[in-house]
């Protein structure tokens, strides 16, 4: 992609190739402003521009600025902030708007947020008219390391996280790396628990190069950024093309999200950030794959330092076992009620495997002091 | 398929040919009784009913017995009948009853009912959980013959039909001739609509058919249905192989809906039912053809003929002509705000055309008396 502005970070593409639904990320600096960014999108007549209270102001200008001269007409919607409102009631809104504006079947859907805004304006794509097409512009780094990338979609239910949605891929994936300098420090930590979770999981230098470069992760260094949401991305292109629809090996994306997921809906969806759930879930998960013989000890507390120096809780909410325990068995990993877990089988390789009740009991109650 | 119940008609199989998501139509008498129906589907735990108030006491509990012995556990779930209620507050009444039962991504959701119940629970199969297998068992001619061949599921919105949905494929499609024994004449006849359809857009030697065994169909005679149904979904699976996702062909299944859907949105929906609306809609479409100048008048008066013989109105509610065009203008065919509209070329061959404002209205004043 010949992006050629005056950037200190080169703009780089990860592809992620699935076929007819393939499509490109593209990491760097002054994205949204520059017209080369959308120049390869599909003429249509109209698009509305997803985001939220807390982005709009920051960057819903620019970006409608930039795509004024592609459409006849583009709309900005503006949704209430946070995973409590990834909901049926939130998504309406988008459906609302779109049938309110007349738009047609061609219309194209921006996601211009997190991954709440992601996950909604995704889904929405997905059923309007049975699928518009839909771009996602992350603006945090949990968006550009993980959501915004893959292709799932889903809203909440009261009674499970993510529980309705589809596999529906974007046309273009946009992280302009200027939007992580508006980013709230906890959202910055919550993004680094998921480019982290790549380590254990798929690559073990990876894991030593966030260790080496923490600090300047956490001082938002475009290079150290640039470099992390690549490689995180690289990597679940990887994954994500193997197993578009989670078949098998994607499950290992979710390590630390069994756990996460528990204390998210047991706190109450928003009360923690989702990357800092699966920053504790990590830990938890990382102690139970020890307590099942897979990892040694040095490891568990070489991944717990690294999660707390980040920023992250790495002690569990005190919920209950029994809580944890009913929470977990909703998940969508489960199988006849047997809870499964994303486990390290060993630094650098992941694996689902079920586990005794008393052992991850043990675990939950290790790790929630 | 081996089903070697003693059937005075023989059971046939429809394939519907689309690669890894290919499924198979079955036809015939005392199918959801008989277990050979049933083997080729894939083992999960669970299995889930789906149905309405008026098919449910008839025939959920033969489906139940029917399904047991595959699954550990099979529910069912009873919901409120009409198009009234195919909206987002009855879907959410599917995921209460998954979540709640602790479904799993395995499970089988079952839709028993017509166009209302298959497209519910279509819908909702393709979002719990981003998507779990479902089986149509449509007890409706309409459903038989048209909404449970080729994937597509909605729901409404207050501002237009099917607007929220998915292209989702059903693992099977079964069509038990005898649950149309019980089915009201009145619905017969919207079945009728979609069936007639098939003559004009695609087979004119199966419309001919159709006005030679009128009466047979009109008295359910089974052999009569059979052919009726088989040959219906012959020339569906055709279109919809070729075409999926609706870019081009499968539109041409539309013929009458444009109309139709303006009926009934402009009504409201549920007060005339779906196929009186296409039958009403395939009249009015037929006319513009005619003014068109594609076809004779001699045509037009021949579709109207049998349609009127169906039982199924031929002139449209007086809504005035702005209404009509007002709901026609959010058809999902519409582009840039033009309404396009499927109309007939020659007898037997379709064509999606857009067509001048006032045209459509002295056909719409024409055939709303």
């Amino acid at each position: 992609m010949p992006v050629t502005a005056n950037s200190a970070v080169t703009t780089s593409t990860v592809p992620i190739s699935l076929g007819e639904r393939s499509y490109s990320i593209l990491i760097g600096e002054h994205l949204i402003s520059n017209p080369l960014t959308w120049q390869g999108l599909k003429k249509a007549a109209c698009a509305l521009i997803v985001t939220n209270e807390t982005v709009a102001p920051l960057y819903a200008s620019r970006l409608e600025t930039a795509l004024k001269p592609l459409y006849d007409r583009v709309v900005v919607l503006s949704l209430p902030d946070g995973e409590g409102f990834k909901n049926f009631e939130t998504l309406n809104l988008i459906f609302d708007q779109l049938l309110g504006i007349g738009a047609d079947r061609r219309t194209v859907l921006f996601a211009l947020g997190g991954g709440v805004v992601g996950d909604m304006t995704g889904f929405a794509a997905a059923c309007y008219m049975r699928g518009v097409p839909f771009v996602q512009v992350a603006t945090t780094l949990l968006a550009q390391v993980d959501s915004s990338v893959g292709g799932k979609t889903a809203i909440n239910h009261p009674l499970g996280k993510n529980m309705i949605g589809a596999f529906y891929q974007p046309d273009l994936v946009v992280c302009d790396l200027d939007t992580l300098q508006t980013l709230p420090d906890r959202e910055l930590s919550a993004g680094l628990a998921e480019i982290i979770k790549y380590g254990p999981i798929a690559d073990m230098e990876f894991l030593s190069w966030i260790e080496d470069h923490l600090d300047a992760l956490m001082a938002k260094d475009s290079r150290a950024l640039a470099h992390a949401v690549q490689r995180s991305c690289e990597i679940k292109a990887g994954v994500v093309g193997a197993d578009e629809r989670e078949g098998g090996i994607r499950a290992i994306l979710n390590f630390g999200h069994t756990f996460g997921h528990a204390i998210e809906a047991g706190l109450g969806f928003g009360v923690w950030l989702h990357g800092e759930a699966v920053g504790c879930g990590m830990v938890m998960a990382a102690h139970l794959s020890h307590q099942l013989g897979l990892v040694d000890i040095s490891f568990v507390q070489r991944l717990t330092r690294l999660i707390a120096r980040a920023g992250l809780p790495v002690q569990g909410p005190k919920l209950g076992a029994h809580v944890y325990l009913e929470h977990m068995r909703v998940d969508k990993k489960s199988q006849n009620g047997q809870i499964r877990f994303v486990l390290i089988d060993s630094p650098g390789r992941a694996v689902v495997l079920g586990a005794d009740e008393a052992v991850v009991q043990l675990v939950i109650e290790q790790c929630c002091l």
